[in-house]
């Protein structure tokens, strides 16, 4: 098999040969974002909502978006032509580049930017998550955007694989529920359709958006409790879709009449 | 001059020959740690609280430190040799090493190490803070150890650029003091030295450490207003040891008689 190539700063690579420089703030400091995007059927799914949300995640981080949405979907193309895949995982990653010591950045650094590509796997039929003994802050940057320091959801991930769980359920540190470490968190209670609203340090999904932009979702703040009585709790994602949880914090989760079939007409 | 030289994984190399592989997790997703030392007279200033401290972090983001601390003196002290440098920044940076796509880790990754050397500046005869829309969580793994996740110190200190002041001051969640985004805070009031509890979201300075252990200090959860009646305010880290803060939030702050003493005692 030949080496999977990835796009870096306007050069194809094997992935192998792909690196960045040890004095890049990315690799240093976590100075930068990420979006993980679905190729799927000869495009990217959902491609205007990622570049909304990378645009705004640049921006936040008071980055030049280096990249539009006509030349990421020409990249995403040619990437999956040469890695031969149909159905892929695409991952765009923006650095703040190279910089000097320290937490100031050079106003002349140029973002680094990198798409690499695999194949996806299938989603698992059910998850079981664990609620993390980390809660999110609701005006930390790390919470609110895909950036690179994605050190809190990787230890909530651990806790959670520690505990014999799939994914961690985390808080906001006022004490409602945000998300799942790398997926939103939707519920359905007495037929209405549930999700964390932005201000509980909720990272703004794609999937999610997709799902408030075409059926009726109640957003606000709400308690671990609000999943007791929930008829369906699932969570989204831009690779997985939906995907039902099946228990909490060992106790399994109701699973009704499954996610209801206008959640499968938006994402499938 | 001659490019300066950094050790990797085992390599001595020109900085600019240096870089991390693209599927470093340290780089795609802040998984990982570093410390900031302090090479002075031959040595690296309080090694033992560093070594303990990048222990705590590894152990709390489930690595192995690759590193022991008579290896890292031996490092530090050709690193300052090779570049010919007596007063000197180090750093030390740990990442998870190469892994798979998404969260896990692959159990069988092997962290990357870094140490990196640059002249030290001096520090600023004052500062001035700006406090941060940013509010640290206390169960943040990125906020209680010097993780790579490095995005929301990164986004206050921009607050406190824009603003017109040297760093920002960050408070916790719940309200309380936290610190500066690259230094702890200490105050004094009535002749009592305060600094925020490490429950409120503080990473441990070895530089606060060392003052904690040397001279009578109030730890505990303190609301901004702590600081209005303060007859003195500064901020302590590795490299520049303790610098006056000399406004806060555009409004000047009482410098009394100034740092005491017996801090520079610890310090210098």
């Amino acid at each position: 098999m030949t080496e999977p190539q990835v796009w870096l700063d306007g050069h194809w690579l094997d992935a192998g040969a792909a690196s960045w420089p040890a004095a890049d703030r990315g690799a240093l400091l976590g100075d930068g974002v990420f979006e993980t995007l679905r190729w799927r059927e000869g495009q990217v799914e959902r491609l205007d909502r990622h570049m909304a949300r990378l645009e705004t995640a640049c921006t936040a981080l008071g980055l030049v978006c280096p990249i539009d949405q006509d030349q990421l979907a020409e990249l995403a193309q040619e990437i999956c032509e040469r890695n031969t895949l149909a159905d892929a995982a695409l991952r765009l990653t923006v650095t703040a580049g190279i910089g000097p010591r320290g937490l100031d950045r050079d106003p002349r650094g140029k973002p680094s930017v990198l798409l690499s590509a695999a194949a996806r796997t299938a989603p698992p039929s059910s998850i079981a998550l664990k609620t993390s003994q980390i809660r999110r802050s609701p005006t930390s940057l790390a919470a609110a955007h895909k950036t690179l320091g994605y050190t809190d959801n990787l230890a909530a991930r651990r806790e959670a694989r520690d505990a014999g769980a799939g994914m961690a359920l985390l808080m906001d540190t006022g004490g409602y529920l945000s998300g799942a470490d790398c997926a939103n968190l939707f519920w359905m209670r007495s037929g209405t359709l549930f999700t964390p609203g932005l201000e509980c340090a909720v990272l703004p999904g794609t999937a999610r958006a997709a799902i408030l932009d075409a059926v009726p979702v109640e957003t606000g703040a709400f308690g671990r409790e609000a999943l007791t009585g929930a008829e369906c709790v699932f969570v989204t994602n831009a690779l997985m879709g939906a995907v039902p949880v099946s228990a909490l914090d060992g106790k399994a989760v109701a699973t009704g009449s499954g996610i209801p079939g206008s959640i499968w007409e938006v994402l499938d």
